[in-house]
Order: structure tokens, then sequence, then C-alpha cells
């Protein structure tokens, strides 16, 4: 299944992707993309909808994340051999971990809002873990009975505010509008392996990064497990795997970065894809 | 006013405690403490209320975090001189974030885990800001109106995770009970100076932190409008403010770390005081 919220910043409602194209509204059997819903049963029971029984919506509204209720918007860092050693960092020999602020959150399609005075804002293409039942210290053989799907995660990171301003990564992170994911919650059944699925981000149509999440360093199943052992991930939660190499900071001769009146274009094999433009922050708001 | 929230975890009721000492229920009157609730409008509502007319609570209940509905839990590094030198840093020159996992929020006294395996389990006594309204970009002079008052934090911490598993601090910071705030959101009408707080921690009753918010870097007025250049603050969102000297990593002549069966208590002056018993996981769930 595909899964997805629609509306207003604030105000969406949950529905699906149906075979035919048209996005189907499901507010009348669940209140929202979270909790138990993305558990096992709520799936199921979603799943045993006949989505031409459901009320067609605009295709022309606006996606939000398609899960709502996040308590941790979890980051993996250099999870890409070819995406470290184009930062000159050597590969992790442990995953690299850190939070994205949920203030961050937006929808697939929204605008990446410039920070005010930025010059180093950047782009990130990875696959994004949803987590369907609540995971603690999870073995790595059973940490995959916790994802309830993937989606996109453009993970947007201002790089003076990440690696200029303290030994923490967090300020770099968390900007309105740095943490777009979507545009569907794919369930687990309907994507395979997650571990072979090609990947792309293309800015003003010039393709800048082309990966395939086989290269991952550390797999889902392993950052599952590892993630677990020191943070408890509850339904809805994210872990966004990282990103392979041909950030804006890794251009050679030299790093290049977004400015407003861009176009971003990002997609995963499976997951679809996300469109945005680039504004300053004056503008927005 | 001193705000608080009781019963079960994750059925915690909003309450009051009252001149005489008493807990008073407030669930016929806020749903909870989060959201508008903890804007002026919606604390000045709760002030006119007479608490004498409202339910008594059994005096023994446990308290859970006197706020809800957080999004960031920020915290602040090395914020205070001396304990940036113990721990062998120096002074930063602007303020040092990081994100604490909301899942690791806990009541005032409830049980710190010592996670499985770990040897440096540390305790960090804080005073956390609480967000009563909407803080994005706020100059430093209007930074204090976005505050509802403050609590106290144990900003616990896995050294080993904390510092010795990669370049990041999250992983250290959120393992579940790493987050116990409380016992009561006292509004900022009756704290008067933020910054003239004596504060302390003590284990199995040995004083080992003594400080005073005097001896910040950065004040809050300072950290509100620092933190909401780059992460928007929600009501109920917290900053940590960092910790003064006295840390089991910073004992001499060698650190001192938490085992199961200990005591922890810390407390901030007019803030009220945490008690905390050491388990270990393996006891604990």
């Amino acid at each position: 299944m595909k899964l997805l919220r629609y509306g207003e910043p604030g105000h969406e409602k949950p529905g699906l992707l149906a075979d035919d194209g048209s996005i189907r509204d499901l507010s009348e059997h669940v209140a929202d993309l979270s909790g138990a819903v993305l558990g096992p049963d709520g799936l199921r029971a979603i799943a045993a909808l006949d989505p031409q029984a459901l009320p067609v919506v605009d295709p022309a509204v606006r996606l939000g994340s398609p899960v709502a209720g996040m308590r941790n918007f979890v980051c993996i860092g250099l999870n890409y051999a070819d995406h470290a050693a184009e930062t000159g960092a050597t590969a992790p020999s442990e995953p690299i971990l850190f939070l994205k602020s949920p203030s961050a959150l937006a929808g697939p399609n929204d605008d990446i809002v410039i920070p005010p005075g930025s010059v180093k804002t950047d782009w990130e293409c990875e696959l994004a873990v949803v987590i369907g039942t609540t995971a603690r210290r999870v073995p790595r053989a059973r940490a995959l009975d916790h994802v309830a799907g993937y989606t996109i995660c453009n993970d947007v990171s201002e790089r003076e505010w990440q690696m200029e301003r303290g030994p923490t990564w967090d300020k770099g992170k968390g900007f309105d509008s740095f943490g777009p994911l979507g545009p569907w919650l794919v369930t687990t059944d309907a994507i395979g392996d997650p571990q072979a699925l090609s990947m792309f981000t293309e800015v003003d149509g010039a393709r800048m990064q082309q990966g395939t999440t086989a290269n991952m360093i550390f797999g889902v199943a392993d950052l599952v497990n590892y993630v677990s052992q020191c943070i408890t991930l509850y339904p809805g939660d994210v872990i966004a795997t990282g990103t392979p190499a041909g950030v804006g900071l890794g251009q050679k001769p030299h790093p290049v970065f977004l400015r407003a009146g861009q176009s971003v274009r990002l997609g995963i094999a499976g997951l679809g894809e996300q469109n945005h433009r680039t504004v300053s922050a004056g503008r927005h708001r």
C-alpha cells in the first residue's frame, strides 16, 4: 500500500494512493497515520478496504508528511562509503546517530526555506524507515518486524550551522522545512528488498546524486537494532538512513549549495519523488 | 503557580500544588499541560481558579513530567565554565546544542535505569526552560515572553555512548528514564530572576554538584534567542540549560559513575527536588 496524508499544514487527513493513481480519503476509517494504525493490525485493516469505495480526493491537493505523531526523527550520518569519502571522513565503525528536530517536518513538495544569511544549505536524499511498533533493544533478526514501511527523506542540512558552530550537528538539521517526508508511506510488503533501491537527486535538472541503498554501510535491520539499544522507537518514528555521494558539500572542484529560486527533485525506486522549490526565509513568512 | 502532572506513566492528569501543600486536580478545567494551556491566556485561566475548590489528590501519587506534548527536548552543552573545565573542554563561544530523545522523558522521582552493560551513567542537574508560545527567530529582548516557566531536568548521560561511539552526543542522552522533568512547572511570575537560583545534586547523600544559575555562560534569554534561530520552539518544548561542575565524569582523582541501588537527589531553589533510585535495566523491564 501507498499511504499518504493530504491537506493544509497541521490539518492533514489520512489517505491512500489507489492502483489507478487516484488519491482516496481514509478519514472515515482511521483518525490519522500514527500510533496503532501503523502496527500490523492497523495496516491489515486498511488493506482490507476497497480503495474504489473510498472518497476521491482532488489530485492537486497538497501532500504532507505521510506519518504523524512522531517522537523521534533519527538520522544516520556517513552511512555510504562514497559519501563519507567525499566529505573527507573515514567510514564509521558503528552507526553515527543524530536527531533532527520534528520542527523541520514538511511535505514532499513543500518549499525548502533557505535560512536567513545561509550560503551552505545542502540536499541529502535518504531512504527513511517508518517504525510501526515500539522497538526497545530489539535483536537484529527481529528488527524488520518493527518497520511499517518506507518513504523518502530529504535530510536538508545547513553546513555552517552543522559543522562550524560547535561539536554537534543538530543545529544545522532542524530548520523549518528541512525534513520533508513523502510522498507516500510504502508498506514493507510493497517494497521488496529495502537494500536494492536506486535513488537520485537533481538540482535545476542536473543529476547530483545517483546511488543505491545496496551501498549502505549499515542496513535497515542493523540500524533498527542499533538505534533501539539507546533510543526506544515508537510508532511513527523515522530513521533517515544516510545519503550517498553527490551532496553539495562534496562537489568538485568546490562545494555547491542551494540558493533561492532553484528546483530540487529527488526520488527512490518504488517510493516516488519529491519536488521542492527553494525560497528565502524573508519571502516565506 | 506550581503546575504538575500526576498518575501512571502515559496516563498523567494535570494538577497544581496549592499553597497549603496539597495536590489539586485540574482535569475538569484543562485537558493537559500542553499547547495553548501553556500560553499567557491559558495560564491566566488556571490562575483565576480557586485551588481550594479543586479536588484533592492523594499526596502519595506518582508525579510525571510537568509538561506534555513536547516536540523538542533541547539541551545546551558546557554552559557553565567550571563544568567545561572539569571535562577538559574550553568554554564555548556560542551555545552548544544537542537534542535529547523525548523517549527519555520521565517523572521527577522515577527510577533511573542504568542501561545494559553501562559503567558510565552520569547525573547533570539543570535548569529547564519550558516554552509557552511558539518561538521562531525571536530577538533576545522578547525571548522571555515565550517562556511559560521553569522546572528541573536531570540530563542523565551515558558517557561511553555519548563520547566514545562517534562524533555526536545524542546516543548517550536518550535512553529510557534519562530525561526526568519536574516536580513542578513553576510559572515565571513565581520564580523571580532565573539567573539567581542555587542548585545541587547529591548521590547517596554526598553533595556532588553545588552551583548557581548565575554562572551560566549563556543565560535563558540568550538561549531562547539562539535556539529559535535554528529550531522553531513550540509550547511544551524544553531547553535544558546545562549543568555546573560536579558531574561524575569530572570527579578527581578519577571519574565516579552511577550503579544500580543508589539514590540521586537534586534540586533548584524554588523549583523543588527530584529523588531517584538507580536500577539495572534487567530488573526494570
